[in-house]
């Protein structure tokens, strides 16, 4: 099962994407419909009749509200490597704010304030029940699904000190979407490639086989010190390409188009713009 | 004035304090209150007529739901020298999840998966309207009041990996309260003594007069890349004193209280317990 959040008459609604169709449902976005009562995949078999085609619907983050955003860093071997860092025992965590997310489809304004806009393709897992304290077996269950995120990154403000939070959630620059995918149409995502290419051209490419934490494990290790709730998303880190670690580094440019890409779950495609459109739509 | 959020018949409401009574408003919580249209201050003088002593009152914390909970790290001289830690050229930020806080009188239940929880009071800042882009000087106006926080931390889980956030936001860790107090009853925080002690030992004492970044300049910095709203919480830092840079170091115990106090502002007192308890109260 697909589920989308959509923009539809100034709100936002859940809708069932089946075929290129959207079938509204009676939820104001996907979070809603995981927090319903009983099973969310019976929930969201009832739809209000109101069905648009792809090219009628307007994309917002496919969860635009998260009660938390966890990602996750240094979690290829590749990109730890290109950051010139040792290959992790734990899990590096850091927050990000759902005010930073914007729609699969969305500008990308690139701000004003940063010389240094970087590209980090990720799996993102949303989250379909509440866990706390769960083993790694356990917490397959309670993932809904997994969707795109590029974790846009301001470096110059990422490494202004030691922690990253303030490069990592600029208003507007985290593109999430276009679905929620239900693991058993992508089996649990182990194995699906992850592209990130800017105007076509291929800048990160590898596969979600090669995390090095994989979704159960993260979402086990967080629930040891937090409970998860439904709508909560993990951005599960970025592999090796990233525009900072290159000679001589390149970041993105107004004009540029940044599409990301997970073989199995969808595309985002973000026109990257300066100054204009700064006011973030829901 | 001062503002609380108190639990109330399995729910929680706002109340405006004065000469120890509480006089309930019909707002859900602080941020309610602050989010009301027009002018907060005088949203708060209209009570529902329900009067409690600080007997008989239960707090909740401060703001309970924030949009935002953004700390800054190393804002004291003798923190960043204990810490080994240069005086900072821009504010260290991370961010910490609402499911962290607690009352200022709730129990702070010692997760079993850590042996070095330590203490952090700082000055609180919560955001009272919404601000973007603004220059120090504008930031003052965006302050609602001050509160008191301890933002508890898991020394063993915060150098796990570079970033702090797993030492930070354990689930029910983190007390904030025990009232928002507003600028004008304390000259906006400049010089107030801050407090922490432990089963009356007083482990850190220190100024405000002596935070690096004064609460106008974080605000402003924040506002470069993101938008504050009313309710947001700003942890602006602690000063030395901390137990992990004791020799020995020394962390919180059970059966310990954990005393937290801003003069003007008020303290927070929370007795430490392992294992029971472990369901937050909202």
């Amino acid at each position: 099962m697909r589920l989308a959040t959509i923009r539809l008459e100034g709100r936002t609604a859940a809708a069932r994407v089946e075929n290129g169709l959207y079938y509204v449902l009676p939820y104001s976005d996907v979070r809603s419909v995981l927090e319903s009562s009983g099973d969310w995949r019976k929930t969201a078999e009832t739809d209000i009749g109101l069905v648009l085609d792809e090219h009628q619907v307007d994309l917002a983050p496919v969860v635009p509200n998260p009660e938390k955003i966890i990602c996750v860093g240094l979690n290829y071997q590749d990109h730890a490597a290109e950051t010139g860092q040792m290959i992790p025992e734990f899990p590096t965590l850091f927050a990000k704010y759902s005010r930073s997310l914007i729609g699969a489809f969305d500008e990308l304004v690139l701000p004003d304030a940063s010389d240094a806009v970087d590209w980090e393709i990720e799996l993102g897992i949303v989250v379909g029940r509440q866990v706390r304290s769960a083993t790694p077996e356990k917490s397959w269950d309670a993932i809904a699904g997994y969707t795109v995120v590029n974790d846009v990154s301001m470096r110059d403000w990422q490494v202004r000190t030691s922690q990253y939070l303030q490069g990592k959630t600029f208003e507007s620059s985290t593109p999430i979407g276009p679905h929620l995918v239900s693991p058993d149409e992508i089996d649990h995502a182990r194995d699906l490639e992850v592209r990130c290419d800017v105007d076509g051209d291929v800048v990160q490419k590898s596969s979600t086989s090669k995390l090095i934490f994989n979704p159960a494990e993260i979402v086990s290790y967080i629930s040891q010190f937090i409970t998860l709730v439904p709508g909560d998303v993990i951005a599960t880190g970025t592999p090796g390409g990233i525009g900072a670690a290159r000679n001589p580094a390149r970041f993105l440019e107004a004009g540029q188009r940044l599409t990301s890409t997970i073989d199995g779950i969808g595309s985002l495609s973000n026109p990257c713009t300066r100054n204009i459109g700064q006011n973030r739509k829901v």
